[in-house]
């Protein structure tokens, strides 16, 4: 039984190392180490090769496994992530479907139900390895890290690219949340795509 | 490192037997065993105690994380699935995007990129543990456990319920291909629900 593994082991006898290094000089950025790998992509993609990336979020490791940008996909959108203990994301809220699934680690899911004018306290619901959970869609919610280990999922959206309100608190206000979109994980790639459209 | 589990583990004492039946009896068919548990469903799911179901396929386990009859989702289904050694999916096509997580095991996709009137020959694509893949749009395909242990995938589609065409062969035309829409994995609960309306 083999879990998906984020970063690659390290245990491997130094002739390995060589082998991988030979391996990539080959291969070149072209395929498997390249951040934007948008032409010929192949159709079975080994998940521990894809880039990964914090995006500049401390504790966030984000791999997109099939996405907008990268792979053309217009209805479906899949993300690995784990979180480092006491990351998590940001409050947020969203029009799209959302699944996650965990893979590893435990955390909590807060979610806000009310209709009011801002999310006010949130429910408190305790998420753990095999579990699965659905966000309603426009509830102001939070998945975070609230265990001692990684927290690993997989995240699926709807109607990519996603269009995201975020909030500094669960007392902010609707009006004054704010409104990202679209909201690409890849944006640098979309703009290299662009760029070569010119 | 949990893996989804999809049986349950069975090496528990006879003492843990009895609290389980104990806890079924106070949880009753409303909750956890219920075959469709449309009302009341919670937020968050424990994968390893969803129902599972063969459907009549020989060697298929099948689980629906999150669908459109269970779970009132619209815009993407999430299945699990576990293919026995040399059991798989039907050779077919769909016009919804899917995407495929492999969690254990090894196995096939066959892909027919071919555009004339009927699938024909297709690529073979070697599938394994922590790899994913996307079926392009309307390409008929296979994924099969063609290695030695259990095969297990998590599957994502969008726009539920899906519209499958189902081929016998590679070389069936398509103009033969049969139909069936919707496609509900979880048919039987759907139904029940329409009776209640009446």
């Amino acid at each position: 039984m083999i879990l998906l593994s984020v970063s690659s082991s390290t245990s491997s006898p130094i002739a390995a190392v060589f082998s991988v290094a030979l391996l990539l000089f080959y291969f070149s950025e072209a395929t498997l180490g390249a951040p934007c790998p948008i032409n010929g992509l192949p159709i079975v993609r080994n998940i521990s090769e894809l880039p990964q990336d914090n995006y500049g979020r401390p504790g966030l490791s984000h791999m997109t496994v099939a996405g907008s940008v990268l792979h053309g996909m217009k209805e479906v959108e899949i993300w690995l992530q784990t979180f480092a203990p006491g990351s998590g994301t940001p409050i947020h809220r969203h029009s799209c479907e959302e699944v996650f699934v965990v893979l590893k680690g435990s955390g909590t899911l807060y979610l806000a139900e009310t209709h009011g004018s801002f999310p006010g306290k949130p429910v408190e619901f305790p998420i753990f390895a095999n579990s699965t959970l659905h966000i309603p869609i426009n509830d102001a919610h939070q998945v975070k890290n609230t265990g001692h280990e990684d927290l690993q999922v997989l995240v699926i959206i709807s109607r990519p690219p996603i269009k995201v309100f975020t909030y500094d608190d669960w007392f902010m206000p609707h009006t004054a949340a704010r409104l990202k979109f679209p909201y690409y994980w890849d944006e640098q790639c979309l703009q290299e795509s662009q760029k070569d459209e010119l």
